[in-house]
C-alpha cells in the first residue's frame, strides 16, 4: 500500500463554491446539489467540501454555465436546457421534446453512448458535465385559461423551461425564459399567461395554483429532466483521483436519489392540490400532435444550421426508435395492469 | 485535518469475498455486483477488496443468505426472494407480484420507509441488505405451449423467481426454484415446461429460446427486481467509516449502472430473439387477472400468519395506493404518446 506521506498528499482539504440554477426553497432540485456535496464530503473523509449557493447568490440562475467556464465559481448544479440560447445542442445534456423518460435518458447516456459525445460539446467550454439528478416526467404547468385547441397556444406568454420554448414559438406562444424563484411574480402580477416548472411538489411550494387553476400534463417537452453538475475543467483536472471518483459516485447517488425523493413526494402533493381545487387536465390529442410536428420541424431546421446538434440529435432518436418497442412490452403492461386494477378497485369502493 | 499516521489508519487493506447468486455468464446481473466491487475499490484508492465470485464457486446460488449470516463469507449479491422458503418478507428486499416498478421500489426504499422497516428484518439475521442493481419490469418467461386461459397453468412445472410461485401453486402450477445457471438443461430436457429469468438480453445468453417457442409478457411478479448487497453485520461494522460511505455509494452506483445497461441491451435483444423466431405474447388478461386475485388472496393468508410480513406489505400497499395516480399523469401519458406516434409512423411507412 500507499505509505502514509503519501496518503496524506493524497488527500489534501479542497473547498469548492458550487452555483445553483435552483432556488434555496426547492429542497428537491436545490437538494440534488447538495446532495453530491454531502456524498463527496462523506466519501472523502471530510477532506472535499462543495459549499452549494442557492441561485442568484454567487451568480444569476440563468449564468452558471458562463461562471463555471471562466472559473469565476469551481463547478455548478443546473439543468443545461437553461444555456440553449448560446447553443441548442446544451439540450441533449438535459432533456428535450419528445425524447426521454427517466429510464431511457440514463440508458443512452451511460450504456448508449451519451456521456461520450456530449463530452466532446462541453471541452471548449472548459466544462465537465455529469448526471446529478433527474426529475422525471414532469407537468405541463398552470394555465390562466383552458388550452382546447393548438389555437389557443396563439400569443400565450409561457414561462417554459429550454429548447421548448423555441417549439412553442412554432405555434404562436411567446415564451419566456424565467429562473425558479422569478416566475410566481411575474404570472400574479400577468406579465405571463401561464408558467411550469417542474411537478405537484416544487409547483406548490412555489404557489402557483394560487394563481392560474389549469393544472396541464404531460410535460411533453421535459419527460426525464436530467440534472448537471458541472466542474470547471481546470479544477477538475487537479483532483485527486480519488476525489474525481467520489464525485462521479456523489453525482450518480444523487440522480437515484432526487428521483426517488420526487416519486415519493409527488403523490401527495398532487392529491393536495387538486383538493385544494386545481383542475387537472391532459392537453388534448390535437394539441400534442402540433406540438409533436412542431417539434420535429424545428429538429430538421436546428440540425441543418448545427452540425453537433444534428449529430448528437440523431443519435439520440436513433436509441430512442430502437428502445420505445421494448418499453411498451413488458415495463408498460406491466404498469397498465396495475392501473386498470387499481381504478377497477377504486369503482367497487364507490 | 488528520495526521498522516492517522490517515493510514484510517485506509487499511480489506479483502472481501462475495458470493453471487448469479453466473458469471451475465455480464449484467453477475455485472451488478463487480460494479459495486470496482467502484468500491476506485472510492478506497485500490485498499478495500472485494472480489465477487460467480454462482457455486464458493457456496450453491440458493445459500447466500445463510454464508452471509454464518460468515462463510464476508458478503453476497443476490435477490432476497431467492429464500421466501426461510420467511417471506424476504421478498420486499427484492420484488412481489404486482407490487411496484423501479422508480417505485427505488422511492418506497429510500424516501418511503422501506429501507428502516427492512433493517429490523435483517437484523436477527445478522445481514446488513443494500440495494445494489435492478432488473426493470421483467418478461414472463418461455413457455413450450401457449397460455390462452387460467386452466392452461394447471399441472405446469414451471422455473419461477421467488413468491411468485406460491402465487402460481394456487392455480395449479407446479414452481421450481432453480439458479440461473441451472434452467436451460432442465427446460431442454423437458424436465420443466417453462422457465422465466429476467428478460431478452440474459434470456438469449441463457439460450431458452432454442428450446420453448412463446415467450410472454409481462413477468407480473418482477415490475422493477431489486438486487441485494448483503454484508455480514459484524464484518460491516468493523469497517473504517469511509469504507461504509465507500460501500453504500458503490451499491446505489450499481443500481444507475444496472438498469442502464439492461436499457440499452434489452431493445437489440429483443430485436433478435424475434427475428429468430420467438413467439411474442402478451399474457391473455382472464390470466392477468386470477393471478392478481391469487396474489391478493396469498397475501391475505401469509399476512394472517406471519406479523411482520403484514406490517411491510401493508407498508408497502398504502405506499402504492397513493404513488399510483401519480404516475398515470404525467409519466404515462408522455410514454403512451411516444408510443403511439411511433406506431403511427411505422404505419406510414409500411
Amino acid at each position: 500500500g500507499l505509505a502514509a506521506p503519501a496518503l496524506a498528499q493524497a488527500m489534501p482539504e479542497i473547498r469548492w463554491r458550487c452555483a445553483s440554477s435552483f432556488p434555496k426553497s426547492l429542497d428537491t432540485i436545490f437538494g440534488a446539489g447538495e446532495h453530491v456535496a454531502k456524498r463527496v464530503l462523506a466519501l472523502t473523509d471530510g477532506k472535499f467540501q462543495i459549499r452549494v449557493f442557492g441561485a442568484g447568490e454567487l451568480v444569476p440562475a440563468l449564468e452558471v454555465a458562463n461562471a463555471v467556464t471562466g472559473g469565476t465559481v469551481d463547478c455548478g448544479h443546473t439543468a443545461s436546457y437553461y444555456f440553449v440560447g448560446k447553443d441548442p445542442t446544451f439540450t441533449f445534456d438535459a432533456t428535450w421534446p419528445f425524447g426521454f423518460n427517466f429510464r431511457q435518458i440514463n440508458a443512452w447516456l451511460e450504456h448508449g453512448g451519451g456521456r461520450q459525445i456530449l463530452r466532446e460539446f462541453f471541452e471548449p467550454m472548459n466544462i465537465v458535465s455529469m448526471p446529478a439528478g433527474n426529475t422525471g416526467a414532469q407537468m405541463g404547468g398552470w394555465f390562466r385559461r383552458e388550452i382546447r385547441t393548438p389555437e389557443d397556444l396563439r400569443g400565450l406568454k409561457f414561462r417554459v423551461g429550454g429548447f421548448a420554448g423555441n417549439v412553442l414559438a412554432k405555434l404562436g406562444v411567446v415564451p419566456q425564459q424565467i429562473a425558479g424563484g422569478d416566475i410566481y411574480p411575474a404570472l400574479e402580477r400577468g406579465t405571463i399567461d401561464a408558467a411550469e416548472w417542474v411537478g405537484p411538489y416544487d409547483d406548490e411550494k412555489l404557489g402557483f395554483n394560487r394563481v392560474a387553476p389549469y393544472y396541464y400534463y404531460p410535460g411533453w417537452w421535459e419527460g426525464g429532466l436530467n440534472l448537471s453538475f458541472y466542474s470547471n475543467k481546470q479544477r477538475y483536472d487537479a483532483l485527486p483521483t480519488l476525489y474525481k471518483e467520489a464525485l462521479e459516485s456523489a453525482c450518480r447517488d444523487a440522480t437515484i436519489e432526487t428521483m426517488a425523493k420526487y416519486d415519493a413526494v409527488n403523490p401527495p402533493a398532487l392529491r393536495r392540490l387538486v383538493g385544494a381545487g386545481a383542475q387537472l387536465r391532459p392537453f388534448p390529442r390535437p394539441v400534442m400532435e402540433a406540438c409533436y410536428h412542431a417539434a420535429n420541424e424545428l429538429y430538421a431546421e436546428t440540425s441543418a444550421a448545427n452540425p453537433l446538434f444534428k449529430r448528437i440529435y440523431d443519435h439520440t432518436k436513433a436509441f430512442r426508435e430502437a428502445t420505445l418497442p421494448w418499453f411498451r412490452v413488458a415495463e408498460n403492461t406491466f404498469d397498465s395492469f396495475n392501473y386498470l386494477m387499481q381504478s377497477q378497485e377504486q369503482q367497487r369502493r364507490g
